[in-house]
């Protein structure tokens, strides 16, 4: 007798004029599509979660067009597919401006493989996974109508906004690797931390410097004035794992990331007993406050 | 043993400036909610599915504000409530215009006990469940300004327009009694009946005349200057049930939906080899081809 495996769900919606513009260098019609599964899916991944099934929401304008909104469910559908998941249902509406809402279905085989943003402790390390920042730099050469760059550090900036690609195989791996808590970065480390913080009631710590940025990062912040540190810290939609776990784990952890996604994982911070709190150190000692960001273009 | 239900899911999105405005005598925040939940709900009746959990995406303008989002949601789970189910999960995000989309999952025991929409036979008769019309009416006398008005005919189709009763124990008692296919009128008898017959690849026919128009429906038309059957055949919204039944199932049926919700269940029509298509028989003898309307303000 096979016992029926936990059911878990994520939703997520994505609207123009709020995350993205339909004006040219912005993520095409494929990619919108994408970016809308992206999202649900990524939330997935945090919990260990295998998906199996999306369901999409289509508010379409006229001025979209059909040619657009077939191309648009092309992308989502790809990247359903590409998570081994399959769109399996879904309604489609007219609106007065485009948005996609996508429910993701998942599941893991029992509750106790299942990863909360609830379950770190005292003396836990905070860690994440690849490298940050790439998204939230991306972003902003499209405010400042730069999208259209082809030189390396802008390039791979863009793509990371353009093309996120959520970590599930990391996700499994590192719950099967012992993980107390996870959480994906969609909305920034410091705002994605402190509800890690808060579901586990314990306060974090950060070495900003300590932040795994995005090849090119550097660059692209001395051009953009921006502290490339903080942007990796505040700046969101890079889709990678934040994961809580104790520091016996980590060894084995590693390996079993770079075994499934060749990614690496990297140890910014520690978390210990306190009211819920993120705090950044500094290289000067000095702690700094930041805020995650608000999704607005 | 027991065995895994089947599941079954369906979205539904309602959406500022094409299903409903925010101005006075159109739907509160409380209904906009409850509205967008008897869709989808509504649309699992037609299965004789039991609604389990539900998603909700929510895209929120900052001129609608919190209260009246606080409102929506309450509006939204009382539906769901109403109807055995929960709201498991959801998402909130800014947009520049109100749109709700809502996936809800629902389940049968078992495969054969769910009903579709291509399991009609020729020979079997059509069916509507309860009164349909009101809710077409109720949408005109909106677009007319007259959201207000008092009088019991007026009142009762804006009811039905503000606040749709999704079928939910009929639909399961329909399935019981051997329905053979089954779709919610959401956009218009002449539509939904005719993806019924696209479903069942059959040819379906129905009397005009015996429709069963909503109470007081006569009276409305008058001033509305419409034919009421015609109105009853083409306008959506009504959430009631369309069925196609053995005419051996018919006296069973009609028991156990009175015993269930107090429902009649009225004969309109039959269905018959043929390419799928939907005639109206109107009075005269003479056919009309009517169609469903577009859910537009």
């Amino acid at each position: 007798m096979r016992s029926r495996p936990v059911t878990l769900t994520s939703v997520d919606s994505y609207v123009e004029g709020v995350h993205f513009r339909l004006d040219p260098g912005w993520p095409e019609p494929a990619q919108i599509g994408a970016r809308a599964l992206a999202a649900s899916l990524s939330d997935l991944a945090a919990m260990g979660a295998r998906p199996a099934e999306a369901y999409v929401a289509l508010g379409v304008p006229e001025r979209f067009g059909e040619r657009r909104a077939l191309e648009l469910m092309r992308g989502a559908a790809q990247a359903a597919a590409g998570a081994g998941a399959q769109i399996a249902g879904g309604d489609l509406v007219s609106a007065p401006i485009l948005f996609i809402s996508v429910t993701v279905v998942g599941w893991a085989a029992q509750e106790s493989d299942v990863v909360t943003r609830a379950g770190a402790q005292p003396g836990d390390l905070l860690a994440v996974t690849g490298a940050i920042g790439g998204a939230g730099a991306g972003l902003m050469l499209l405010q400042r109508g730069e999208g259209a760059r082809s030189d390396p550090p802008a390039l791979r900036a863009l793509a990371r906004l353009r093309a996120p690609r959520p970590r599930l195989a990391a996700g499994l791996a590192l719950a099967q690797a012992g993980a107390h808590a996870m959480i994906d970065l969609s909305d920034g480390l410091a705002e994605d931390a402190l509800q890690l913080a808060r579901s586990s009631s314990l306060a974090v710590e950060i070495d900003l410097q300590s932040l795994p940025l995005e090849e090119g990062l550097h660059e692209l912040c001395a051009q953009l004035q921006r502290d490339p540190y903080e942007l990796a810290a505040s700046a969101g939609e890079d889709y990678e794992l934040c994961v809580a776990l104790p520091p016996t784990a980590l060894a084995r952890a590693r390996e079993v990331l770079a075994r499934s996604e060749g990614l690496a994982l990297t140890v910014i911070g520690r978390l210990s007993a306190g009211a819920p709190s993120v705090a950044f150190r500094a290289p000067d000692g000095g702690v700094r406050r930041l805020r995650g960001y608000e999704h607005r273009i």
